[in-house]
């Protein structure tokens, strides 16, 4: 299992049994390290061993383009009740975060990443993140695997962050559990809609679209306030339901 | 297992082996009702059963109060990472919606309700939720907990959502493993305020506090906008970190 | 010149000299009544007479439609700096109320609205406004009279709250002096779209639209926060200058 | 009569009659210029002039700290709806834009700065601005000037953008006219608690305040959407009637 050594601002994943190079001498590490432990470099300098929770991984994986930031998983993951042992349909694995996440909560996670070589990293990333059995990252388009696997069954959840979501969305009834949601996330408003569309005319339920701002607030000595930095748009979020 | 029965906007609650009466006649749900069966009452009113889903049971659970929102629910889980295995302190159950999602995330849950009657309906609630066996409802004060037991151990995450929450921040460290979160929830900006006082003063780390506001698009025959009804605030989220 | 006469919640608009029945007697407005004044109906009872500001006429003008709100006004008024003295091209007339405002900053008006009966009404509410010498209304198409008048001459502001505002933008270098503005307002993101690429096409320049968010604040014996109500969407503001 | 004069994003601020060096050679301004002439420097390089706009001002005015925003002003004036006439108690004067604004609707503005130096500078922007003949820019405490003036009269609009706003407000009932507005600008929470609450307790009415997000809309080839910038928080405007 990989943890996270940590001293202050340095934050290193090292693997039990390794060697590790940092600035301040060697870590040895033990075969047997554990998060709590506190171990030393060959220079007698400190580091606290520390499990990897998903927010490390959001700043560990490597990235094969912009993730879904947490705000955004949170959301989705809020509005439909993300549960253990759902069956999870994604398309657009990119890095990975978002399975990442859910596979962490005890989802079935059965993810469609168009380039082979980002799938790849994808399936290192879910390694790094101890999902490897739950996150099953498929090289190919999510479309045709409907259109030729027919040991699909039936799946929770469909999330979806490809150009082509409305054509996936219009395959949700066929796809989802009664009760079950597709949540789209797409940046623009033209896309927005046009999932949106496509959620009506497949007569799905309970289609929303939302948008989120979000704001740090500041509390100083001189007061409180929202922060004068702001917060920009990510993107949009839209669901429906199988009902 | 409780399911839902399901036709139009008529949603019911039952029990395997429950007659049920409805304005469409008497529902003799089968000991073996499954999601996906249909059943029809003894006037051939044919009923969907559908699996509880979290969102449905943030409808459907006996309110003691305003419970959080699956919005802040979800920003809550979606900034700390909540995985399957967390070990969970909570203060505040209320009507136990957030304690019922996180239990479902797989999380273990041990949390404290100031008045025995609403802790009684949170017991019901977790029963409801199928997450009885993952979320320890406790009737009394968390720092009173804090101070008697000590076979309390580490926990992963520590979520507030009460008037003392200072004063529980400010034993985070005790009670937090190495790397994980407290999440406070506050209505006003003053609470908040005290939150990140005592976060800051007890030396956790990454305290962040944030509000979020969120609308709805409408995308119609004339065109696509935010919605001109609005979303008002709910709640302050502060976090901060052991590390 | 047009007085209010206040009481608590009632507020009546009335004319010197007028004989003014209310649910408390009638008023007598005297023929020399001046703002300030305390006038009382023939039971006795006191009116305060005040002097309409806009926010008034807000209130009091005969609506031919939904107003463009004051928090709107404001922005637009606000980005472009209103001056006195200001020649301003006005469509989409509707009730008046951008055209009230303006005038009352000292701003010369024409404004242009399609439909004779609403520019009837709206003539009534300059006069209402005391800016009828200010304020020229129009029965007609602004597009129609830019192309048959020569007498436009140079305009310092081109405000716009039509559906083809993107076919006047065209026009706006024509008609704008050196450093004058169009600002253009639209319900939905489409239309918004559509006046901005207008502006880029024409060769404006700060071509710039906004999306406001306005938020009050509640301040009670519990502390302080964002209202709970939330405020919705209006429109979208588009602002261009011929530089 | 100061004028701009600019070519692509060189813009100069130069008096008529003036020899201005700039990198492609020596304006010399004519006595006669007139915004919309066309002038050349000896190396025979055009420069457009330009009338001044309020937008202008806030651009090249001296600064003496962060001036209220195009956007908070516009807000202000849009809520109390300036007017030409208007009898204006400002104090906070700052750089003078707010002023600069309102004088250049016809308001009558009687600003106070307590710091000599800035007052002298915001005498200097009015001057530029062209309102010097309706802005007295005071220097000193406008709650002494209060106390000690008794040739105040009624004002129509008070506006303060001060740390002591509070100790103003409770003035506001004695300096207002019937109908008048009092507008206060402040940066937290706190502050704008204390306005409110001394509104309150002076007995005005429709005691309001509000906080403003505004984003600007990215429209490009790929869609359109908010912008991902952000803007972030300026300040809290808070409303009172004298009513």
């Amino acid at each position: 299992m990989t943890v996270l050594v940590v001293r202050g601002d340095r934050e290193f994943l090292v693997e039990p049994g390794e060697d590790f190079g940092t600035d301040l001498g060697v870590l040895d590490v033990p075969e047997d390290v554990e998060p709590g432990d506190t171990i030393t470099t060959h220079l007698d300098e400190p580091f606290e061993v520390r499990r990897l929770r998903s927010p490390d991984l959001f700043h560990h994986m490597e990235r094969t383009g912009a993730p879904m930031m947490p705000r955004d998983i949170g959301l989705l993951v809020g509005h439909v009740g993300v549960q253990s042992g759902d069956r999870v349909l994604d398309a657009g694995t990119g890095t990975g975060v978002l399975s990442a996440y859910l596979g962490r909560m005890g989802a079935e996670v059965t993810t469609f990443e168009r380039k082979a070589e980002f799938a790849e990293v994808a399936r290192e990333n879910m390694e790094l993140a101890g999902v490897a059995d739950r996150v099953d990252v498929n090289s190919g388009d999510v479309l045709d695997a409907i259109d030729e696997r027919d040991d699909f069954g039936e799946f929770d959840l469909l999330t979806l962050d490809t150009q082509d979501a409305p054509d996936v969305v219009e395959r949700a009834p066929d796809l989802l559990a009664d009760g079950g949601f597709v949540a789209v996330y797409s940046p623009f408003v033209e896309n927005t809609r046009e999932v949106v569309e496509a959620a009506r005319e497949t007569g799905l339920s309970n289609v929303e679209s939302q948008e989120t701002i979000q704001r740090e607030m500041d509390f100083d000595d001189r007061g409180s306030r929202p922060s004068t930095r702001g917060v920009g748009h990510t993107g949009y979020l839209t669901f429906a339901r199988n009902v």
